[in-house]
């Protein structure tokens, strides 16, 4: 892990690394010292890690509970090189619905080949991340929605340290049998009139999601629209299950 | 109006009172002066104006918030006479339900019957309170699941004074046409397990809700298992749109 920058703001400090080719971002308090809880969010499909829902939601998660938070930018995205197989297949996709394919097949079935890619890469960013001192071995949060919950439910189905998980914006096409495997507390946002992953998807993904403690967070709107009153809810469960 | 009790614990004074037979409670910060949010609370069938839910939620929204919230009891229930006519209907539904007919649209009809009783009523609960000088003519709230929906549903409708509402444990068979006249910020509390109303109804009803801003809250369980936390998410929900 090679730190690349470090800056301050607001009394948080922004460190960009990379970890095997990997770029990403951490955020912890200024003069953070000793382990705290560690969020790691997922972006939106043709985001970056820096994407600017992801630093608000950060910078008060950072601002108001002293958590450490991390971003990494998905294969293809970013500062990462282009990868030719993913365009190609993204390429057919465009095509495909073009012709009057369905979208939500063919996007799930894309998120479910990179998910087998960053699933084990965030699992190594983990790693190094709780062995910095400032960071440590806390409990860890996911946040991810659209892509972010697409290459999310694997993850946090397959990996133990996470405690709690945000996700929404996504389907059952892809995720419904790794859902099935998540048994912490998840918070779900489904955007009632999202144009890009059918409201039932979206219930059914909700659905097969194991958890004891789940909660679904509807709201009217189209996939973009997850009103501003959602954060202050996300900060509150994460506040409740991590700290 | 005519006040029959008062006694205060814990910084919150309860009243209990009779409007024109009508038996309710009101709770106000004690030595509240001035004007103030008012909740109206509409307790479950078979429970009354003071059930321990009704009660735990009014004091959060007093003590923490400073509100006043006033309660009444449904025709047929607490300390009001037996009803000849609803009783006759109720248990000519049981031997219904019993002969093999759906639950649902019968408890939805009844409801859609008594709300004609209920809606007036609680019009004229709230003028004979918004008068009493420590509550007076504040923005007004609507606070009620199950049989609270059912009756809610078409009292929001109609009463402009309320500016937010929270709803729930309901389906769209009985309130379906008023839902959709009502617009102002809904809250709405669905059991993604309820025995009592299909999910497709509840979801159907929080679909027909008018109201540019609404938020459906699905959690695991059955209809009386409502999570704790849900009160924490109706406080601020309060706060936001009333204070």
């Amino acid at each position: 892990m090679r730190f690349t920058s470090e800056e301050s703001s607001a009394g948080v400090c922004e460190q960009l690394f990379t970890l095997d080719e990997i770029p990403g971002v951490l955020w912890t308090p200024e003069g953070a010292a000793g382990t705290r809880p560690l969020i790691l969010m997922g972006h939106g499909g043709g985001e970056h890690k820096k994407a600017p829902g992801i630093v608000s939601h950060a910078h008060r998660f950072v601002a108001e509970y002293g958590f450490a938070v991390a971003a990494v930018d998905v294969p293809g995205h970013g500062d990462r090189p282009t990868e030719e197989e993913y365009n190609r297949i993204a390429a057919e996709n465009r095509a495909r619905v073009e012709a009057g394919e369905e979208l939500a097949p063919l996007v799930a079935g894309f998120q479910a080949l990179v998910a087998r890619q960053t699933v084990p890469e965030w699992q190594a960013v983990l790693d190094a991340i709780q062995r910095l001192e400032h960071v440590g071995a806390g409990p860890v949060g996911y946040w991810g929605v659209s892509l972010g919950c697409g290459l999310g439910v694997p993850f946090v189905a397959t990996e133990r340290r996470v405690r709690a998980a945000v996700l929404g914006l996504g389907g059952a096409l892809a995720s419904a049998s790794a859902a099935a495997k998540i048994s912490v507390p998840v918070e779900f946002l489904l955007q009632w009139d999202d144009e890009r992953v059918p409201r039932a998807q979206g219930l059914a993904l909700f659905d097969a999601i194991a958890s004891a403690e789940k909660t679904l967070h509807a709201n009217p709107g189209k996939h973009d629209e997850i009103p501003a009153f959602e954060i202050d809810s996300t900060l509150r469960f994460f506040a409740r299950h991590l700290s």
